[in-house]
């Protein structure tokens, strides 16, 4: 089977500190389709183009940041694979029962070396994409309701033991180095950027003091032009954007970078290539980070290195 | 690992009737990049931001058409269990030598139940897309030479086999189906559209008399003003466009339709969604397959359907 | 002064088979702003962008075409000396009082060679476009409701007499011409492209027997990408397309030709030049009428040449 | 007629520090077409898609900046006209022989209020867009060389006494206000942008003390992706950017600002709006000015309002 294992990133748990502000941002600003709330006051989203009940969590707590990221694997014997891989790899899991997140299977938990949580789950109720699966129309309404994301797209994740997430998603859950970025030295990680499939990238690491911190989320626009309209609706509603539109060098993705009413930092973006495990990896040195990240400036903002969640 | 098995479509062999206009057709006007000549006269080239030696191969002979399309596996071990699987299936194989294409490793080769050869291979040089891997621009002076796709896509085949082709793609080389179009009868299928990762389609077959025959190779291009571009470029070049710019239904790929000058049609395409195993399939019925092919048009021209090479 | 004279196309008239209907298609699905009713049960409309009270005037009749064409001259004395300029070449001219049309001042009506009967005005409320003049967005809902073209651009119409109508433009009413056809003696004009300001086109017309017949009205989007849109949301509306997206050769635009649900022609196009009327005036020969007007065609299609209303 | 008196603005000298230096610049990287260089030394440049001879010219001088703007007018009478309209207005012209800018008539010079070199002149040699008249591609190679502009569009300047020159452009050039910017009294012009057609902007002033200063000279480009390949083609060339893409509240151009090697700033832009005499003028608040400027980033940076050559 040409697809196996972990498939794609397929839900965050973001933490918010006003949940009614943060509802209207999520629903009507960025675009995001509300398809649920539990007991526990947690409040679920879906981008308009994907399929499962929900990509996004938002949860009202005293602190911004990610709570966790759940990755669908392709099917339930995968599920129970890999958390053999991961225990005989000497990573402790936890499983999680089904129906704890709304209409998703058991999940398996665990904390990866620069401290964040990550679970996987093969199991999550397919509620469509708004429109019926026989011949339907290219979009629909929610395409155009707020920036509309197609789809929760990847994270960037900031903490210290880099090396060990690299070596734990290559090795036990078949991810592949897309791109990384060298320190000083011209040997150490200064950021990675694996995929598990045909991306980019579906998750990304910057080495970073402090364990367990979101650097961004992102969702994928359809294309430039969309960026443009994304830039534009940020600034009608007073959204505080960190840069763009711009470019990255890195996954050359056409992008920008604003914050949630809570300081979460998330990305809209578009293009960007699509690659495959047999490609070379790109790296960038040290000199060239600046370009790498921030394409047309060349250079980081203070604000990229500084403020996570 | 997450990319197993049959990764991608990576190469197409197309019979031209004059291979000096050919050269100039795909290496100046569609715009690729040709890599190398062998001993039989065959011509080869890539897309320029492909990294293997190439994706296309050119042949001279008295009538156009495809005479394999090959799909890159994972490994050496994977091309060794799908020629095993294919056997047990009941699929004769053949082997072809490593260097019968340049720079390609050896393949297993067969004839699929709509009478297209296809071939498994695990290896082919990784020539780089002209650029280097250490801080690569976002794109390069060859990514503006005529049309420039960004990578050989897919193919639409045409054969009366279609179901024993559906089955054989699913079942033993992992493929999935992602749409499907149903004939009058609301049961026999039309036409499918499979993948073997993220791509609405890695192939498609059309249901026809006659076995064996192209409908399209297709051509990835960065944007819908990509696609403008590319139909400005075929009129000041001269050459005959069968439909577009427009959109397809299937897929929602926005493409244009056109002929190489020995016939042979090909598609330069951008947009279309990105999908993944466990998505639900969509289905065209019989009345709607004019919007399922040509969204605007909303009904299939003539050609469509009778013009193969 | 340096905009003097005959400004734009101001408004055009246009007969519609059953009101209900096409005050659904110009509001909802071409996506103009319904501003006024009359006691003629007139129905009046503006697009979004446009600061004039009405650019479509909807008129209930027997059978589809334009009642007239109206342009807004500079200002009320320029009115009279059009209107004396065209008396004095032999042109009988009407005044329309005040208040016939909502919100419109005076018009002076005449015919043209063609039979198309024409207006000039230099007065109607500003109404603004939906949005404050004090700290304006770029655009605002209304922007993405329906097509939601910027404007009404220009009209292209049939008749006989086209050479009449180039001298008495560019001689009485200050236009000039931009491109023009050429018919198969290479003298004769087939069609002309005339403009009052830097448009590439304010008005157009092709010989054609009847006379007093309109091809199309011209509606002007942002991009590239809201022609591929707007092309998707007539086939969501099941408007009849009658071809594009693609390219006019005569003046550049990208471009759809469609119908309203009374027949009537419409264009939504992007892009084009703007000209100036010390630029050389572009001819196009009888052989490459196909290119100029459908570029990549590269042939007419029969109903640009018969179908007008 | 339509379009009297002042056209468009047909040129500017710029003052580069080293001629080799900024002849590859603005030929290979800005993309301009070099038309010709004269015995002082000047070379000349136009956009690919202009008819007349030139639109920008190069003159080596130890400081950067910019030695005067012309502005073609409708005819040899319109020059003569304006030039005793502005004696009569109190306004020292100079005549400047034909001959002195390569194939160029005679023009009328004089300085306004703001201390900046303004000039008229109404003949050019026209050498056309680099294709013929007849039968015309929509475009050539030529509009994919460098960021390639369709147009030299406008420049901003910098001076003390806007109030002067927005009475002089207005009464007597017969330009109009389409926006303004406010300072803090809410009377005072911070900021005028004025056009004498139907561009948002032909020239625009902002308040400021030293006299005669260039803010930037502006290219336009044909679409927004254009804008994002400008970014990347400045970032190819390490063109210092100063601020973009981004979008302009005011004129609502989607931009790049960045400097040429002598450090003159110029602009690439696409999209903006058109404008005609009669529309109402749009003002800016002092609070707003940011995000008048800047759309997103919804404030000033302090290179605007500083950097000038």
């Amino acid at each position: 089977m040409a697809t196996t294992g972990v498939m794609r990133p397929g839900h965050v748990q973001v933490r918010v500190l006003d949940m009614d502000e943060s509802i209207h941002f999520y629903g009507n600003v960025l675009g995001l389709v509300e398809t649920g709330r539990d007991a526990a006051g947690r409040v679920y989203f879906k981008a308009w183009d994907e399929h499962d009940h929900h990509s996004v969590i938002l949860r009202q707590a005293d602190s911004a940041g990610m709570d966790f990221i759940g990755f669908k694997v392709r099917d339930r014997a995968t599920l129970e694979k890999l958390d053999a891989d991961l225990q005989a790899y000497g990573v402790k899991t936890e499983r999680i029962a089904a129906g704890d997140l709304l209409e998703t299977g058991e999940r398996v938990r665990f904390v990866i070396p620069t401290g964040h949580t990550v679970e996987l789950y093969a199991e999550k109720t397919c509620v469509g994409n708004s429109q019926s699966n026989t011949n339907p129309d290219p979009w629909t309404a929610e395409a155009e309701h707020g920036m509309a994301p197609i789809r929760f797209d990847h994270a960037l994740l900031y903490g210290p033991d880099i090396d060990g997430n690299l070596k734990l998603f290559t090795e036990v859950l078949g991810f592949y180095l897309v791109e990384r970025v060298l320190l000083e030295d011209g040997k150490s990680l200064l950021a990675i950027f694996i995929s598990c499939g045909h991306k980019a990238h579906d998750l990304a690491f910057v080495r970073h003091p402090e364990p367990n911190k979101l650097h961004h989320i992102s969702f994928l626009l359809q294309s430039w032009e969309k960026v443009l309209r994304a830039a534009d609706l940020m600034s009608m509603n007073r959204v505080p954007i960190d840069i763009g539109p711009t470019r990255h060098g890195i996954t050359r993705g056409a992008t920008i970078y604003a914050f949630d009413p809570s300081g979460n930092r998330f990305e809209t973006f578009a293009q960007g290539y699509e690659t495959y495990p047999d490609y070379p990896t790109k790296t960038w040195t040290f000199e060239e980070v600046g370009t790498g990240i921030f394409y047309h400036d060349r250079q980081l903002n203070e604000r990229f290195l500084s403020v996570v969640t």
